[in-house]
């Protein structure tokens, strides 16, 4: 094999329990682009690397530095001759793939095969994902391999994603299927404010305004109630209305 | 400015009607990363950047060069000394953020950042979605400009996104916002087999079973009904069974 590689698996007769799809890659030329597909597997939670005879043998230099704190995808990687054989004991294989076929295979976006994906995995199925060479992608017995292509929404005047962003993209996807959480969401220190507090601080705002001659009879009632209109959607919170109630005090402190 | 940056650029008063959310780079530091982010962005059909204080100044070599196809994008960044003068002229902003920031802004992911975005677009609002520096993000007053943060769904046990990658993200979901079509749907170059197609393909194989005693009288009706399982769920294509007949008659040639 070109690039001396010459590590060999036959697929293990025992079913192991899937967790994840794995992910092969077909004939990586770049070793970067080989640690830089590692590192967005652990990004989101992808683990089970296949490569089939990568061009540079096992992961050199460059994708080691590439992978950064993914090595260990790296390491773990295992090395097949052909397609053929890194698919062997999976029981369903999407191909990636930027264009059409030929072959009458269902078409996916990320999402939706990602979602079933789940659903495989679910069940028990060992599902894999297929990625090509960085310049000519997949051969046509490679897709033919597969029971369905992803495709990914691109621009269509710009459509050439990177290996390493094709299975970003895809490990994004796999991760939204799993209703994976966000890092952290929105904390709120503090309650929405209550009307109590809202009328309170409008009815002292006014006070001031009104002292200060801010209406005029005819205009007070629409101008109440625009004010209570501009505050109330606000989705104020207490911690606000008191920064705001504290600003009003300031203003009017310098006006003595 | 560090690097010699000079350029810059005053929000313009004329509201100009926008198609796509903003790209603001804040003080990004590797020329490779702003032409990786410029590429990401063309990929989805993101095409306004803004660059805030780069560090190397104007686009530089490794910038074009990593932007491959996608330079009109940096050939049309706009220049800004700072996030606030980069965001004056939008409506919504959103800031980019792996971690919590003692803020109350509301956190959303990816996927429903941009659905809201497009909502806000369509409403005839200008988007920009801010990120930050490669290794510190943002600054905690950058945030304060947002009305929301956008985080990615990462596996805690290795979050780190680069900066390309969180733009390439980012415009993937604006994409699918968009409803934007994949690049090609399964061609089915032959249509689903007519029930008439599928039986007669059956009856025939049942013929040249029977001739070669397949069946046994009990086991038939069983076998019958199980074949027909078989088949009917397969989604054949009319071309499918006729390639399945010439197979099934070259198998019979042979006997003979």
């Amino acid at each position: 094999m070109p690039g001396g590689f010459s590590v060999v698996e036959r697929a293990p007769v025992v079913c192991a329990v899937q967790q994840e799809p794995v992910v092969v890659l077909v004939e990586p030329q770049l070793g970067e682009n080989i640690g830089m597909a590692a590192r967005a597997m652990a990004n989101f939670g992808l683990r089970e690397l296949r490569l089939v005879a990568p061009r540079d043998g096992a992961p050199n230099d460059s994708a080691r530095a590439a992978a950064a704190g993914a090595a260990h995808v790296l390491d773990e990687a295992r090395f097949f001759d052909d397609a053929k054989g890194a698919v062997a004991d999976l029981t369903y294989v999407f191909a990636a793939s930027a264009r059409e076929r030929g072959q009458m295979k269902r078409v996916l976006a990320p999402a939706d095969a990602m979602l079933r994906a789940r659903e495989l995995i679910d069940g028990g199925n060992r599902v894999g994902v297929l990625f090509g060479r960085e310049r000519s992608g997949l051969s046509n017995d490679e897709v033919a391999l597969a029971d369905a292509l992803i495709t990914f929404p691109v621009d269509e005047r710009f459509p050439s994603l990177n290996l390493a962003q094709a299975v970003l993209l895809t490990g994004y996807e796999w991760r939204r299927a799993l209703g994976a959480p966000l890092p952290f969401s929105g904390v709120m220190h503090s309650p929405l404010a209550s009307r109590a507090t809202l009328e309170s601080f409008l009815t002292f705002l006014e006070e001031e305004l009104d002292r200060r001659g801010f209406y005029t009879p005819d205009r007070k009632p629409s101008l109440t109630r625009n004010m209570r209109d501009i505050f109330y959607r606000r989705e104020l919170r207490e911690q606000d209305v008191r920064t705001l109630r504290g600003i009003i005090n300031a203003l009017i402190r310098e006006d003595k």
